[in-house]
This record gives structure tokens, C-alpha cells and sequence, in this order.
């Protein structure tokens, strides 16, 4: 099958597409016909995005802790684009390993921290700098990542989660520095952080027992609330931190 | 000299003290005699603070991203006293070396990145963890550290500084969290991050440019003008950010 990417088609990168909300978002682009070409990027060998069998996608590796991996892959995309419509990032980690959220700050240690920003803040401001060529375009674009509610400084008022709340507050943060750039850079990208409620991924499986049944969302869910945000922003949203629900967040 | 440092003696803790505002923190203390037993530490073997001979002043050489030094000040200090009255952290890097604050992505890489947070965020955030057996008593405490206007996300209009103003926006995260808890285990302690203005001090030389006069202050003045925002400090601040002129600056 020969790949239309020039001309009126549209495209799109999914970032952290192994599993989860990234998945999901792959899953819904192809269902509904939403571009006719997506890349999507994965980290594990084994992620279930391998199995999904469609001419309009190209699954890459790549871990966003590597800016070289990152640089590679928008080279591969470049042999075949020179635009992205939709850059939708959904790389973030709350525990893996022995690596916890610290409920206290008996529990913190320098390795841990530093693997949160790596992963939730630095990753995907390294990914903005590397995919400002193929925004520079004159069709609309979105720059999406994924952040958290619990990233609001404003609106911490329990504590505790201290290396993924500081972490998603300097992902803000450069997402907003980004999407400042961008408007000289490429301004007809909107870059925007999102809330997408908490979600029956694996990331909120171990803390799931308080949530109510109804504010707890199904994947399918959470992706078709965060699509309608997303076709609703406008150009003079960029910059701003929205929720699933559309309403802007306090920093 | 016996140091007197239980009963009524008030102590301080001044962190980052080899130069610029954390340095004058240590002199106002001693001048104005704040405190009956004045801990300072310093990084570099040659800080200026090594000259001051008082015997209030105790120093010890701590590199704040070394979480084994931090630990091992605060067994020095219980050595002598299990009250701290005042903590104030000036630590923070803006350049060193061949870093750089980035003008635009293109200028970003991860190691550069990761230090900012080391330096600027984790480092407080480590101290927290550490001095909090310090500020479990019944006097009034506080913690304070210096954070910066330029890490308040609704605040960047300009953009820039990708690193240290994400590391900023961490770094006011980690003190609301530190709060939130230091509510519970220390309700006397008042834990701030305060904006000290441009301050003529090595951090700001390469900057002063566009600054104009009357909004550079003197180190001296900086030091005055952030005690008096100190002093007027109750708990219910607690978690806040606040400016060199007493107002609370929006996250």
C-alpha cells in the first residue's frame, strides 16, 4: 500500500502507545479515520500496540529517557512526512519497580526524584524540541500531553506523592515555556497540558479503592473525553492546562 | 566558649552560605543577633564565609545533592542542640561551567536538565526530610527557601529558562508538600518559598542588563527586605509562596 502523507492528509504521533491511554488513542485515530497515517512509539518489546494490524500505522521503539532514541524517530518520520497534525504524548510513571510514590518524606531518595523528572517532565520537553520541524507547518496542530491534576500546586491541599506531584508541576511548567515558543516558532500549534481523570490503567490500579465507581473512567472513556477537549481548543489555549471535562486547571 | 543552645536561645540554619544572599543571611544574623548559635554550610573550600570568625557561627561543608552530607550536618548540629528556630535554604543554580539557561528548545539537553532539578528542587526537598526532627518542638519555625518569580507558571509570559523555571515550579511543589506534612508532624514550623528579587550577587551578573536600577537591589537590602517578610509570617502561610515585598505570588 502505497502511504498518502503530503497534501490534505493528516498525521499523527502517539507517544507511550505500549499500553493504557497511549494505546487507547491509537485504537480511536484508526477507529474513526482520524489520520491516515499515525506513528505511534512504544518502550517495551512485548506491548500489545505490536499486535495491531493496520496499513495506517507504524509502530516505533523508543524510550523517551533517550534523546538520541527520540531524535531517531523523528527522523523516521521524516522520510515520509515533513507535517504532524497531532503529537499526543502519554509517557508518565507513578511506580514501577521497587520505585513508590512517597507517602512521607522519610521515603524520599535523590535516585527516585530524578527518575520522575527524567521521565514525566524532561522527556517530554526534550520531545518538543525535537518535533518543532514537523509543526512548522500552516495546518492546524495540537502538541498534547498527558499531566495531572494532583501537578496543580494550587490545588494541593493533602500532600504526600511528592516526585510525581513536583514532576507533573515542572512538566507544566515546560509546557507552557514550549507552547511560548511555539506561538513565534509555529504558531498554529497548540501545546497544552491535560488532566485525564484518574483512568483503569495500570499507572492507578494500586490506588483505585477510594475512588467512587463513577469517577473512575474506563480508558475508552477517558480517550474520547480528552479527543472532544481536544477539538475544541482554540489557538489562544495554548499554554494552558486543561481537564477531561474541558475546564481549565489552576496551576 | 560554651554555647548555650537549649532553653530560650533561638538557632538558625543557613544553607548555601559560601556567597550572595545566603551568605548576608549569616552576617544580618550575627549583627543583629537573631540567633545565639548560627549554623551556615558552604560548598566551596575557599567561601568567603570561612573569614567571618564569630563564635555564634559554626560552618560545615555540604554539597546539597549529596544526601549523605545533608545528613550528616544535621547529626552535627544534634550534637549541640535539637531546636532549630530558623532553616533557610539559598542553594540554587542559575549557570555554572558551560550551563547555560536555555533561550529555546534547541539549547536543551537531559544532563543539563537534571542537574537544575537536582540543585534547585530535590536538594530543598532532601533538606525538609532531614532537618524535620529539628523543628518538632513548641517554638515558632521556620523553613524558608529561595524560589524565584520566574518559576510561577502563570507568571511566564516571556518563556526561556526551560530548565530553571521548571525546577522553580518543582522546587514550590515539593515546599507546598513539605508543609502539608510538616502540619502534622511540626505545626509550629512555617514552610515558605520566598522570591527575593534581582539581587545584585554573582547568579544575576550575566542578567542585570535590562534591569533597571531601582528594581536591583543590594544584597544587603534583598536580605532586610526577606527578613521582614519572615518576621510577619504565621501559620496559616504555611505552603504559600511569597515575594521580597510581602505578597503572595500566584503559582
Amino acid at each position: 500500500m502505497q502511504i498518502q502523507t503530503q497534501g490534505n492528509s493528516t498525521t499523527a504521533l502517539i507517544v507511550g502507545a505500549s499500553q493504557g491511554i497511549g494505546l487507547e488513542f491509537v485504537r480511536q485515530f484508526i477507529q474513526n479515520n482520524r489520520a491516515q497515517r499515525i506513528y505511534a512509539t512504544y518502550r517495551n518489546p512485548q506491548a500489545e500496540i505490536l499486535t495491531i494490524s493496520d496499513p495506517r500505522l507504524r509502530c516505533l521503539q523508543m524510550d523517551i529517557t533517550e534523546e538520541a532514541q527520540i531524535a531517531n524517530v523523528v527522523e523516521e518520520i521524516k522520510t515520509e512526512t515533513s507535517v504532524l497534525n497531532y503529537v499526543i504524548n502519554c509517557v508518565g510513571v507513578l511506580y514501577e519497580g521497587a520505585m513508590q510514590p512517597e507517602k512521607s518524606l522519610r521515603q524520599l531518595n535523590s535516585e527516585q526524584l530524578l527518575r520522575y523528572f527524567q521521565v514525566n517532565s524532561i522527556g517530554a520537553v526534550l520531545l518538543a524540541k525535537h518535533i518543532q520541524p514537523l509543526l512548522k507547518h500552516q495546518q492546524r496542530s495540537i502538541f498534547a500531553t498527558i499531566s495531572a491534576k494532583v501537578g496543580s500546586i494550587s490545588d494541593n491541599h493533602l500532600g504526600g506523592w511528592y516526585g510525581y506531584r513536583a514532576s507533573k508541576a515542572a512538566l507544566n511548567m515546560f509546557m507552557r515555556t514550549t507552547a511560548l515558543e511555539y506561538k513565534r516558532s509555529c504558531p498554529r500549534a497548540i501545546a497544552v497540558t491535560l488532566h485525564p481523570g484518574t483512568t483503569d490503567t495500570q499507572l492507578s490500579k494500586p490506588f483505585q479503592r477510594n475512588v467512587p465507581p463513577e469517577k473512575l473512567f474506563s480508558v475508552e472513556r477517558t480517550v474520547q473525553q480528552l479527543l472532544m477537549v481536544i477539538d475544541q481548543l482554540k489557538e489562544s489555549d495554548s499554554g494552558e492546562f486543561f481537564s477531561w471535562d474541558g475546564d481549565r486547571l489552576p496551576w
